[in-house]
């Protein structure tokens, strides 16, 4: 199937993001900012995009995935969707919320002791016992990217203008994406990556030329964000295509979702907070003035908002 | 200016309104329900479709409302927006933020000692001192009702497919606007009200038949739902469309509250959840299938919020 039929079967599937302005944001980010919230999107992220563009467009009726986020639930949404089959890796310590989610959108769990073994050793051992399984990575595929290329279709269409976009940087599938996105589109804006600080691979890697890893899962709060390296695919379109990446605080990501709840009324995860976050440090570092922030995610467990709004 | 043209006016002013469905919302209360969310409009509530129409279609260039919140704001940023004067009356125990906004939104703030004066006593203070100025109610006044009846506009203009509309009702005037925006462009749908319990003015009013008051202003959580009474034209309106008023307690707001951000991943404020919490208690009651719930606005306080989320 050529890209473009595949981008317009995949668009009748999602949903639009949700496109909205806050003049108080606005007026206390010293940016014309644009909201692209993908907080409403099916399973309440991006991901959806991804996992459906991917689980569509290959044959394996069954995929297996390492991820205790928005990747296993979109996988499992979409594999419902397309009446196949997603089996999700997840640490045995992992939020009985999160676990539950997967199993009400039709994905079949498997619980890891990460103490005894690593989620990697377990979907290895997974795909051996069942050879026509496809393991997915959330971000490293072209189909990943080309799904979630279409994020730049939705911000294009709504006929805001706009000079830049600034989005989450874990993997590097969503900025790859929209970059892929925008230059499919002949649209020209410049993109910046929002990048917590305690996960700082991505500008690590962009500045040394050669893809950097962490050396073990960072502990920041935007948990969307923990993830070892770059993917190889996602370093090469982004180390071409970025800007800047952005470096945020764990304070200022909290500052970010607060600032979200007060003056836009918008719910976002702490990772769907980086990119506001990220002007609130970066403003004067980002020169462009009407500026698309995208709100990966909407996903937050009420405890931990609870707390971020009692901060 | 003929009707139609105030209509196209406003709605070159407005920010649509953004529809979210949640399969997991739905699967929650047995309904196809779909959110229309005026959180992200001009001052996060529906009462700026109110105040811009009524404030751009009468020639009086300064407006006194006595209002504590979603209206005073609204109009704030109405007036601001014509070159008028816009003066806010309010209990000086307000809560800052709610004075903050209207300050910021550029109406003049004028508090009252409510142990020593009554709101309305000042407002006619205020009016007596300045004859040109007028008087504005937030519900009961032809061109506030014919401003949120754009929100009818909007829904149907979404393309979704509905049976039935739930709407807040405090003094009547988004429910009354939703009716007369539903007959003008000749779409049927059954229109239910969800008032607060502690605030059962309208469902007795219409029980009745006639208008019938509260003894004083009602303590319920939903603050936008704290009127004495419907307004006058609102309860004759509201007579004849009105399939039923869902009455919701106090514990049920705050399960919508909670619903909407687990399920929907969307920050409402407590009378913006009264549609969504009528379906919890009386969603048997609601015969019909594919149910749009209007969340109102999404102007809550962090510190409110969060006791919601800990309940």
């Amino acid at each position: 199937m050529p890209a473009s039929d595949r981008i317009s079967q995949l668009r009748s599937v999602v949903r639009r993001t949700t496109i909205a302005e806050s003049d108080r944001l606005s007026a206390r980010l010293n940016k014309r900012v644009i909201l692209a919230s993908e907080a409403f999107q099916h399973t309440g992220s991006f991901k959806f995009r991804a996992a459906y563009n991917l689980a569509s467009n290959i044959s394996a009726s069954h995929i297996i995935a390492a991820s205790s986020g928005n990747f296993g639930q979109a996988l499992s949404l979409a594999c419902r969707l397309l009446g196949k089959r997603a089996t999700i890796v997840m640490p045995e310590t992992s939020a009985r919320s999160k676990i539950d989610s997967v199993i009400e959108y039709g994905g079949a769990v498997d619980l890891v002791d990460t103490m005894m073994t690593t989620r990697q050793a377990r979907v290895e051992e997974l795909s051996a016992a069942d050879g026509a399984a496809f393991v997915a990575s959330a971000f490293d595929h072209e189909l990943v990217i080309e799904g979630n290329s279409t994020l730049a279709d939705d911000i294009v269409d709504s006929g805001i203008a706009f000079d830049a976009v600034i989005a989450p940087v874990g993997g590097g599938g969503l900025t790859s994406g929209l970059a892929m996105g925008l230059e499919r589109l002949g649209v020209s804006a410049a993109i910046y990556g929002a990048e917590p600080m305690l996960a700082n691979d991505a500008s690590r890697s962009i500045r040394a030329g050669v893809l950097v890893a962490n050396e073990f899962e960072p502990q920041t709060i935007a948990d969307g964000a923990r993830t070892l390296s770059l993917g190889n695919l996602n370093f090469e379109i982004l180390s071409r295509s970025l800007k800047a990446v952005l470096e945020v605080s764990e304070e200022d990501i909290e500052d970010g979702v607060r600032l979200l709840f007060g003056l836009a009324n918008l719910k976002a995860e702490p990772t769907g907070a980086l990119a506001v976050a990220s002007l609130l440090a970066h403003g004067a570092q980002v020169a462009e003035e009407r500026v698309v922030c995208v709100i990966s995610g909407g996903n937050c467990d009420p405890e931990v908002y609870a707390r971020i709004l009692a901060g």
